[in-house]
């Protein structure tokens, strides 16, 4: 949405918890139709939904008229200490969101609290905030919500191995890159080859 | 920052209350030596500093090291429910903020809550959302501490007349850009002028 002004009939609403989290990359709590005219001025490419149910009829008709791609996650919303955040779904989801392709993306689940939060706070991770700013973050969207589960999973949620594999994917690009320079100059300075 | 990975070592401490606002623009609470590291990511510009106390030595050092700018708007931080937010002084931090050219840019106070807070409710009424929406999201980060008087002052602070300012401006500015063109375009078809 940047820094348009608008006009002054139109007020906009944006979803419950709504806020920027990164450059192309939204959270909130569940939209509906009051909220569709904000979510306009996003110029969203795809939705990461958090939720096992399935999306209302509205909502999918809003998503198709803009061409957004729906990309769901159904974790489970639950209060029970004894069930553990999904660990390999909060992976993948954070692969998705990590992809620029996929950007301006919004995160949102039920109420942008706590499924969405530990999304963020894994995001937080890889980009190396200090766990105490990882949960003052959870905690200014979930207020008295916060549940101390979600917390220790971000504390554990390990990034390394997902680092790696984006170094993994970087360095492969890089390296295909670097073939094809190489192979440019090859033919015009043929001894820059050993120096690459 | 974008979506930058950070390598394992150093851990980054964003300053307390920190949030993006906009592309462009961040808010904070008072940012001290062990949030440096993480500012340097945010390649900021300016800082918009919203106290009257004179700047700590060390921020002053670190803005000098960075080339960014220091706009200071000193507005009295008070519970007095008696002392009025300083109207004018708001309008003239919001048209720095409003301005491209400053960006990126950090607003802080001392806990990035009150003043802080309203003055992004202020811009948040620039760009159209619904008062209810800015109260909440100036409760998110004032927590217990949201205070009343700000709440009448983001309700009371009419914007149309900066818009209009801003307007003004933007028509000057395509006005001026539309005579060097036809000026241009006069020794070079003299038919065109005309149409212009």
């Amino acid at each position: 949405m940047g820094l348009i002004i608008e006009g002054e009939e139109d007020l906009l609403v944006p979803p419950f918890n709504f806020s920027m989290v990164e450059r192309g990359i939204y959270r909130s709590g569940f939209p509906n139709s009051v909220n569709f005219a904000f979510l306009e001025t996003l110029n969203l490419k795809s939705i990461v939904y958090l939720c096992p149910e399935t999306y209302p009829e509205e909502n999918s008709e809003f998503l198709k008229n803009h061409d957004i791609k729906l990309f769901q996650f159904g974790i489970e919303g639950t209060k029970d200490p004894y069930v553990n955040v999904p660990k390999d779904t909060i992976t993948e989801a954070l692969k998705l969101l990590l992809d620029v392709r996929n950007h301006p993306v919004l995160i949102h689940c039920k109420r942008g609290k706590h499924r969405t939060g530990t999304l963020v706070g894994c995001l937080r991770k890889m980009q190396n905030w200090c766990l105490s700013s990882v949960f003052e973050e959870y905690q200014r969207f979930a207020g008295s919500k916060a549940r101390v589960t979600d917390m220790h999973f971000l504390e554990r949620f390990d990034v390394s191995c997902l680092r790696q594999c984006l170094y993994g994917i970087i360095y492969r690009y890089h390296a295909s890159q670097n073939r094809r320079l190489v192979y440019k100059e090859d033919s015009l300075h043929q001894k820059r080859i050993t120096s690459n």
